[in-house]
Order: C-alpha cells, then sequence, then structure tokens
C-alpha cells in the first residue's frame, strides 16, 4: 500500500491512527468503512470537520469549546446562581452536563499541575480562575478535579490560593451507582465507610 | 451538550462515533484532541477526506480500492504470474500485501456467503471471478478466505464452482510464528499436528 495511487488513502489512515483510542489497524477498518459508506460517512465527516475546524473555539472566559468567544453556559442568563465548578478538562465538563444536575458555570484549567512536565500554574488557566472570583459574584467554589495525584496536587493549591476567600467544596466520594462492593477498590470502599450516612 | 452553538460538535461526535472501534467515549476524546491540535490533526484530516472520497474507488477487476478503475495491482507488469488470490475483504488483500510475500494478483469477493444474510454468490464478487478465470490465464487460485464457518463454506462453493478447471490451493494452517501452543486453541494445534513436517 506505498503506492502513489493510495498515497491519501495512506495518508488518512496514518493520522486516524494518531487519534486517541485508534491504532494502525482499527484506523484501518475505520477508513474501508468510510470509503465503503461514502455518501452516508466519508463525506459527512469530511463536511463537519472543515466546520469545526473553521468555528470551534475556546471560551475566553471558562476555557469551554464553543463556537463563540463567550461559550453558551457563560452567556446564558438560566446558568451561574455564584457556584462555579473547576474542571481539569472540556471531557470532564462534557460529562457534568450531561449528568445535568447542575446549573451553575464552569472553569476548565486545561489540565494539572505536574513538576514531571512541568506544568505550574501559569500553564493552567488557574490566574483566569482566581481573575473571575475577584470579578465574579461567586459564592461557592466545587472543585471537581480528578481523583488522581496530580489532580488531588492541584486541588490543594487551588484550596490554599483561594482560602477564605469563597466557600470551598469537592465531589463526595463513595461507592457509584450501581456498583458493587466485591468490584471496588479499597480505598473507595474506605472512604465509602469514613462517609456513612444515617439512613 | 444539545446546544445550538455546537451542534456541529455533537453531529461529528456522532458520527465518528459510528466508525467501528470507536464508540461514545472514544469519539469525544478523539474530537476534543482534533480540537486542541486543529492545525496538526483536524484540518488535514478533514482535507484528507475529501479527497479520498474525492477520489478512492474499486477496481472494476478485482474489487481493490485505489484510484482508478483498474487498481495498480491489476494494472502493473510486475504482478501476475497466472496466480490468484481469492480474499473476503480489502483488508484482507492489505494484511497480504503487508506480508509482501506474494507476487501474484488479487480478487476481492466483499463478503462471504451467509444464508443467515441473504447473501448468495451474486451479492459476491462470485461471478467476476469465474470470468476472470476464463479470460485471463490463471493457473493456480488461493483461496485465501478467514477460517470461518462463514469463510469455509464460501470456500467449498467457489471450489466446486472451478474444480479441474484451476489448481486450487488454500493457506497452511498451523502455528503463528511466535505463537505459544500453551495460548493456541485445540483446533490449531491439531491442525499443525496433522500437517506436521518432518525437519
Amino acid at each position: 500500500m506505498t503506492d502513489k495511487s493510495t498515497q491519501d488513502i495512506d495518508a488518512l489512515i496514518a493520522m486516524m491512527a494518531k487519534l486517541p483510542g485508534l491504532g494502525p489497524r482499527s484506523a484501518r477498518r475505520a477508513v474501508l468503512q468510510m470509503i465503503r459508506k461514502r455518501a452516508l460517512l466519508l463525506t459527512p465527516l469530511a463536511d463537519l470537520m472543515q466546520s469545526v475546524a473553521a468555528t470551534a473555539r475556546e471560551c475566553l472566559n471558562c476555557g469551554n469549546i464553543g463556537t463563540s468567544d463567550i461559550c453558551a453556559i457563560c452567556s446564558s442568563d438560566k446558568r451561574g446562581n455564584g457556584i462555579l465548578c473547576v474542571v481539569e478538562d472540556v471531557a470532564d465538563l462534557w460529562a457534568m452536563e450531561r449528568a445535568g444536575g447542575f446549573k451553575g458555570r464552569y472553569h476548565v484549567l486545561g489540565g494539572t499541575l505536574s513538576a514531571l512536565d512541568s506544568i505550574g500554574p501559569e500553564q493552567l488557566r488557574i490566574p483566569k480562575l482566581i481573575d473571575r472570583i475577584n470579578a465574579e459574584d461567586i459564592t461557592e467554589v466545587i472543585l471537581a478535579l480528578n481523583a488522581t495525584v496530580d489532580g488531588q496536587t492541584t486541588a490543594h493549591y487551588i484550596a490554599d490560593q483561594l482560602e477564605s476567600r469563597v466557600r470551598l467544596t469537592s465531589l463526595a466520594q463513595g461507592v457509584p451507582i450501581g456498583g458493587e462492593l466485591d468490584y471496588l477498590d479499597e480505598g473507595t470502599i474506605t472512604a465509602a465507610l469514613n462517609a456513612r450516612k444515617q439512613i
């Protein structure tokens, strides 16, 4: 398949293989599927990618991805009851939105602090977070960071910076809905036990 | 994320999730990655897809995918020593070409016979195969079909149709290179034992 006549197909496979979750083999399968379903899959995908490449941008306020300088959540007057939810990544914001229970606004850090990768507060959207807390009418900050070492380090750093200015909270830890004890790690079971509630 | 401002992004995620090997979650991760690496990933992918959508076509002779009516393998004068390799799918042809040991030409069936899915010989490229054997100077047909029930049924059907016209062969079955006996299924071990060779 190093033939000149298939170089675009080869290049497409090589580039698809760089996407997270795809390797060379699944990229080949995906490209064959796309070529077979050209009108249903390949052409619409190309058009959507062109359109997203032209319009998608980061919200200047919170870092969410949308199509305008200020995203739909930041500009909606139905959102924002003084609660700001801090997440690592846009994917986490989307996960929160799918759950649908949160009616405040977000702040996307764009990663976590990491000494190993030399990512300090300036590389993240932490200065902007502090600006927002000074400028907007925020009473509570929910630190919805991942329960990883880097996530928790970042949460502690932000908590230090914001201390006494706002109410700081974090997501509850415990048994997932539908979760079976036998399949849970010891840390989660201990956390759920320590945070037990009266029935 | 049902917001109007992100409908192209949502549509792109939904369409990416239809690709084999991707689900909703990996499609979201892939789309976020593409948006982050717009110049390196999203725009080139869109351009390549446009180009492939415009140029890719099935070879009228063998069913391979290329950019002309007769593919590079069928039109090459370095290929075709009278041996035709019959495969189920273009992916199988590509796998044979990566192995690099075969210097003949191919014939892609486009699937296997399947009573359950009402796929008969007419739905596959079997009539075209018989035409080619009558028209081209072919002495051997290698039936390189998958070792599945449908694959083997199809191989038997083709063997019946071609009997006595050409030499019919199939790929050898046995222990894969680098394979460990402990991890192989009983069928493969039995086949390898029955086809044992003197050292």
